[in-house]
């Protein structure tokens, strides 16, 4: 009998939280405990570190998701335990998942099988409550701009361009578009508003790129709240809010550690969306593993189009990151349906469909290469997977110049990443690693847009109609030519059509709107629906979810 | 030079948590540590003391408040720490502060002076999440009622009579009254909604009730949410909320263990609205107090004619608490207000206006008599009282058999409060308690109000309209007559008119509104204007709060 993500989560034969920190040479006074089996790296241990030479960054990525699952955190922590397992110091970095879809599909976000990271149930709720304090301060600043409106508006904000919205880690439909201050004078003036999920918030994509303290002070002052009559910016630190936003996030901001199921360290700090934000886990998770480990693996969202790209262009060019290897993680079954097998069929043994599929594969790995970062492939294998399907794609990124490996880490754990360990360790020290972002940042925002167009999606071009490009040099205007670019489009293909599997040609890129995210520091291209606030379905896994008589949690998972 | 609050806070020799828990008897694996110097005790644990004798239970409650202040926290501080300097195991229970009032007047609540419980800066802030896990289980609730609308309202729920509102730990007056689900079909069907700060929320009151895991969820269920057209209520259990809101609020029930400057044991959980709701910490830490120590010092919120009378009424009744004592905490400056003084004129002697101010604190002395609890009166000293002054507050409530004790907590510790420790014993032991409820749970709930009205306020008698008699006919149908009720009026006054100081006599109650919290299990009597989302001041604290170059909070306190 398989026993069940949770049921295995349950077994875990945890450690205490302050072993696994020893074992990182972290003192027990700089780590902050939250429960036994999970901690807070003190900030001030964190500064001492800043001489001590930096690990190796390994980058795990994807293909584009399928509904078929590709497993790229169970991947990450399959390859961070099988470093260890080959005698590496390995640290794996990974985001924090968002409270408010556990209620909605079911499903947690902390690996599966015998690749997980745990306390799990912690993880996937309150966890160390950095997500509250986001919300807490996004709201604060938001409650400030009211206010400032109603006690006579001495900066002159136009109600009608209140740019900055609230947030709940929540997925809540009904909060997506609002009109608040309703019921007289003493609420304010009434206007249109609305929520977004924490995770879609510039609160969170400045926690997770700020370097330190000041920087997150500095970023979050910069954030543009709301335009005056005369489109003049406002910005937050002219209503004094980055101050008390940054007392809100002191503790937040200090890097979470758990442990993997092999009780091997995970830093998991940070969660930004993938599509309106950049979707990496915190720059001071991954700076501060880089001290204490020789080898980190880190992973992006969605697939690597998004991810990696983002990863390279906005983190690693931010922070000054210069990955050593990034890992590809396909499946069968994902190829599969790359190569037009619907998800009913994919029982079935189809080597045509299978080849065709790796066009997507091998694009992302031309794509990664571009970036300077030598490449490795991952095959997550599932049980229905043939040997000959497993040996064609193999076969066809042979031809590419790249390794695809067989990993069993579901099943096995680290046993089954060990040859993938093996192969990510040949390329970090063959160092043939020289990372370079893919466009220079004083290229205009529309040149980037096509830089990543045309080199990353293979798009024939870019479009926008004349508002988008006005509002492009009004942002340029502003001081934020020099920002990088975050595109925010469809996870399901290298173009905007979600139904476009495979490596899709061709096609035009259309930028719909741009926004400016002035203390994150990068314009987000808005190439399709973005929802910035999820709902609920017909029927929310929250119905089940309760304590048994054991008071442990069930249907969470 | 006198230092501040938090200048005091800061030089705290706080010992590590687990040495804290362990004087208590607490084993180290019982122990939640959040951090290095607060804990949650683990609910396991608290279940196993079933068993062992309970301790005194003694209240500090107050005169009716002023603009003079009281000192009832730090006086219940006070009292904790001599308790335990003059040789008794004693622990104190306190209310969480909220965020959200933080951020608006200056000051935390977390005592003043020599009497403080730290890491101040902590409580005052996130402390250990548990106010953010009560947000996030009222606004899953929410979604799942707005979702439960939207995906075919099986149950039929009249969108306009949904009464459950969400909640935010903030103050912002422009989240009073909105309309949300605007935006078209995907997003629902526009509604009146509105946000109520988390203190304020039946959730939080359900919270500081309940007596375990068990008793939280099926008072969650019992949550009426909305009306049908029909006018049948709307349970939360009907839209299966409940399981998920426990799994929510699980870590949070446990209480939470910090220390005083001295290092005595103080148990901070929970912190309902005092007007809204019963004002008062949780029973969870009351009773775990209880089983640990053997003196547990609690205080109850605003005056004693609405604090003391629920504590009481609501709590004590509702958790079979049998209080030993009460101490009331007045003020020479406080009474003087009462005696007619304005806030300018305080710094001059004036004994007149104290003698007469004492009417209000001698009938706060004789009604908490009423309950069969012995009473003694803590005069919280200020350096600008004079002896003749002091010496005439005694003697007048001397003639009422109460003794008036001077207590200097504030500049000196425990040394300041060990003749109000002494007293304390002394009614204690000397076993005059007898403690009854005021009135009897079979009264209908607007003679329940009248009782209160007459015993309490000295009140000639209780009005209401047709319709808010009707209300409580209809709720007493549904089941809710056996409920205590909560009254809803200004803390200022036995009366509702915040200007009438003193002991006004021969008023009337009107009741408002009523309102049903059926699964904290009481009525509110809404009797003045109560407000449930504050809102932030014209020159708001947020606005000096910052770190300093040492990344400690400034401004906060």
């Amino acid at each position: 009998m398989v026993m069940s993500d949770i049921e295995i989560a349950r077994e875990a034969k945890m450690k205490p939280i302050m072993e696994i920190g020893d074992k990182l040479g972290i003192p027990a006074e700089s780590l902050q405990p939250y429960g036994h089996t999970k901690a807070k790296i003190d900030l001030d241990y964190i500064k001492s570190l800043k001489d001590k030479p930096d690990g190796k960054l390994v980058l795990v990525t994807g293909i584009n998701p399928t509904a078929a699952g590709e497993g790229k955190t169970t991947t990450s922590v399959g390859l961070g335990d099988a470093l260890n397992r080959i005698g590496k110091n390995a640290i794996i970095c990974l985001r924090e998942p968002s409270l408010g879809p556990c209620f909605g599909m079911k499903g947690g976000a902390a690996g599966g099988g015998y690749a997980q990271v745990v306390p799990m149930e912690d993880i996937n709720l309150h966890f160390t409550g950095d997500f509250h304090a986001i919300a807490a301060a996004n709201n604060l600043l938001a409650a400030m701009i009211d206010n400032h409106i109603y006690w006579g508006n001495k900066l002159g904000i136009d109600e009608r361009r209140v740019s900055w919205k609230r947030c709940l880690d929540m997925n809540d439909r009904a909060l997506r578009q609002i009109a608040n201050s309703l019921g007289g004078v003493a609420n304010g003036f009434p206007r249109e508003d609305g929520f977004d999920i924490v995770v879609a918030s510039e609160v969170m994509a400045i926690f997770c790129l700020s370097t330190d303290l000041e920087d997150m002070k500095r970023r979050l002052g910069n954030i543009i709240v709301a335009y005056t009559r005369e489109r003049k910016p406002v910005y937050a630190r002219e209503i004094d809010a980055n101050g008390a936003m940054t007392v809100l996030l002191r503790d937040a901001l200090a890097p979470n550690l758990v442990q993997t199921l092999e009780n091997n360290p995970a830093f998991i700090h940070g969660g930004p969306f993938a599509n309106i934000a950049h979707g990496c886990n915190s720059v001071m998770a991954t700076k501060t593993a880089l001290k204490l480990g020789d080898y980190v693996v880190t992973e992006a969202g969605f697939g690597a189009d998004l991810g990696a790209e983002k990863f390279f262009d906005i983190k690693c060019r931010k922070a000054g990151l210069k990955p050593a290897a990034a890992v590809i993680v396909g499946t069968v079954r994902a190829l599969k349906m790359h190569g037009g097998v619907s998800k009913d069929d994919l029982g079935t043994e189809n080597i045509a469909a299978v080849v065709k599929g790796t066009s997507n594969i091998k694009r992302h790995v031309v794509n990664t290469k571009k970036f300077g970062v030598p490449v490795v492939v991952a095959l997550n294998r599932f049980i229905t997977d043939t040997d000959a399907e497993v040996e064609a794609i193999r076969k066809e990124l042979a031809s590419e110049g790249v390794e695809a490996i067989v990993c069993t880490h579901w099943a096995d754990g680290s046993a089954g990443t060990e040859a993938l360990a093996n192969k990510v360790v040949e390329l970090v020290e063959g160092g043939s690693a020289d990372f370079k972002p893919l466009y220079d940042e004083n290229l205009g925002l529309l040149q980037k847009v096509e830089a990543i167009a045309k080199n990353i999606y293979d798009a024939a071009g870019v479009t926008a109609d004349q508002k988008v490009l006005n509002q492009i040099k009004d942002f340029e205007a502003l001081g934020a030519g020099k920002f990088p670019v975050c595109i925010a489009k469809t996870q399901y293909s290298f173009s905007t059509d979600p139904n476009a599997k495979g490596a899709p040609s061709g096609h035009t890129l259309p930028i719909r709107e741009v926004r400016l995210s002035n203390g994150a520091e990068f314009i987000v291209a808005v190439c399709g629906d973005i929802m910035t606030m999820p709902g609920l379905p017909r029927v929310p896994a929250a119905e089940k979810i309760t304590l048994n008589d054991q008071d442990q949690i069930e249907g969470l998972f």
